[in-house]
């Protein structure tokens, strides 16, 4: 219950925050703030997503990159990642970076730890909502849905709560080359289950468009109170929760470096709109 | 023969800085210079591109945003975009706009102009080479792919000189909605031929994977020295050409908050491996 107050407080905080900075010209203050040294800031700062590396290279095998996690959580307090090798999952939240391995173990990640894919934004909610109980991952996706108005824009995502059931996924580290793509070895997935625990999920819906660079649609790491479990989720039942909703508006990649980027032989997708209009012919 | 001595002389100024800028410890100098405010800058800013809509939609007809020109320059110097309602083509070069339209007139873009696509950087380039006689598009567009080392990486471009021929084109305004997709109007193109010109080319290389999202490979639009001509280029033939090239390493989206861009339906490109390692199942 007290619980549940609180979050009616920030609710009205934010929507009053949220209020006075939609007032008219309020799209003008971040302009003003600059110029004017006593002027007060209404409005919070530029929204970004921070993303390092591109997920359809990641995906198919180039599982080592050069960004260490000391660097991106200097570029946000939130967000997903693989580590290098994706040995398990990587979740960052109150601007540290946690490391959920195949043997069920959470830790917080080494800063000197590479990844090879991974996207953090500064995350300051501007909604904040209670969530009735949800018997499947699929209930809980469909009704976040209904709370993002913007299908082709970008959501950072906040949820916590109590899990009846959460059920994570973690791979254990490649070992050596040539690297297989991960379609290719769900098989070495290892999967847990918890009953009854209390934790948050941090995720991101992404728009159709990014797909390809990053996931389109939803997508969760779990990361349990206690911080001792966590991982990809895969499924869930809950029976309390709330979630805390930010709208991202710039997406800003990080190309990586490594000769095993630069080598990727990407697919096009062949859009032949595309090509007919950049040569003007039919 | 003094245009080509100033080439050889900046070649030399740039592969000197270039130099200096990789020695040993290079890549750790934009820190230093921040935690030292007497240590000297060697390397250049981080180079980005910024980017305003999404290219898909741009093309099935969402010809209308809210990025001034204005703005747009704030972003950057140098680059590419389309006028709202596809009133011709965009060319930023020198910190200024110019607008191309199919009545063959080109002029510094009204301040004011919107743009639903348009993407710039700061440039900086880091590469000067001259190039041979070219008697097609094509040949030059093989000459500078061999001067691009990443082809997953980003590249501004350009390139000045004399065109025994410049073939380029540009879209009348459309007038009213629902718009049709560009695919679809070629035949409302004008090509405009220009015979011994001199003038410079505005361009990019970007990669296969933000096909969609800008557009993968070679893109440039042209604009005369007297700044009376210009548009997307379709066609050359040149005596003599110097190109610059910058990489660029960052990749930054501005997504529209147009009620027309926010119910634009993408088509998913159903790239099923990261769906199924989405879920973890086969």
């Amino acid at each position: 219950m007290r619980k549940q107050l609180m979050f009616y407080l920030i609710f009205i905080l934010f929507s009053s925050a949220e209020a006075l900075a939609q007032r008219p010209g309020g799209g003008r203050n971040k302009k003003l703030a600059t110029n004017n040294k006593n002027s007060v800031k209404m409005t919070k700062p530029k929204s970004q997503l921070f993303q390092y590396g591109v997920a359809n290279a990641f995906i198919e095998g180039v599982y080592e990159g050069e960004l260490p996690v000391s660097e991106l959580l200097e570029e946000g307090d939130f967000g997903l990642g693989a580590p290098n090798l994706i040995d398990g999952e990587l979740t960052i939240v109150g601007g540290k970076a946690y490391q959920s391995n195949a043997k069920g173990e959470t830790f917080e990640a080494p800063t000197k730890l590479n990844t090879p894919f991974a996207f953090v934004t500064k995350f300051r909610p501007d909604t904040v909502c209670q969530l009735p109980p949800v018997q499947s991952i699929e209930e809980l996706f469909s009704r976040i849905r209904t709370l993002l108005p913007n299908p082709n824009s970008m959501y950072a995502l906040h949820i916590t709560g109590k899990f009846s059931e959460m059920k994570t996924r973690a791979f254990p580290p490649v070992k050596q080359k040539p690297f297989i793509p991960i379609a290719r070895q769900l098989d070495r997935q290892v999967f847990m289950k918890l009953n009854e625990t209390e934790g948050e999920m941090i995720g991101f819906y992404m728009p159709v468009y990014l797909s390809g660079i990053n996931i389109a649609g939803l997508h969760f790491h779990f990361l349990s109170d206690d911080r001792k479990s966590g991982g990809h989720v895969v499924g869930l039942a809950a029976t309390a929760l709330a979630i805390e909703i930010e709208e991202v508006k710039d997406f800003n990649l990080q190309i990586p470096q490594m000769p095993d980027f630069k080598s990727f032989k990407f697919i096009g997708n062949n859009n032949l709109n595309l090509q007919k209009i950049e040569k003007g012919t039919n």
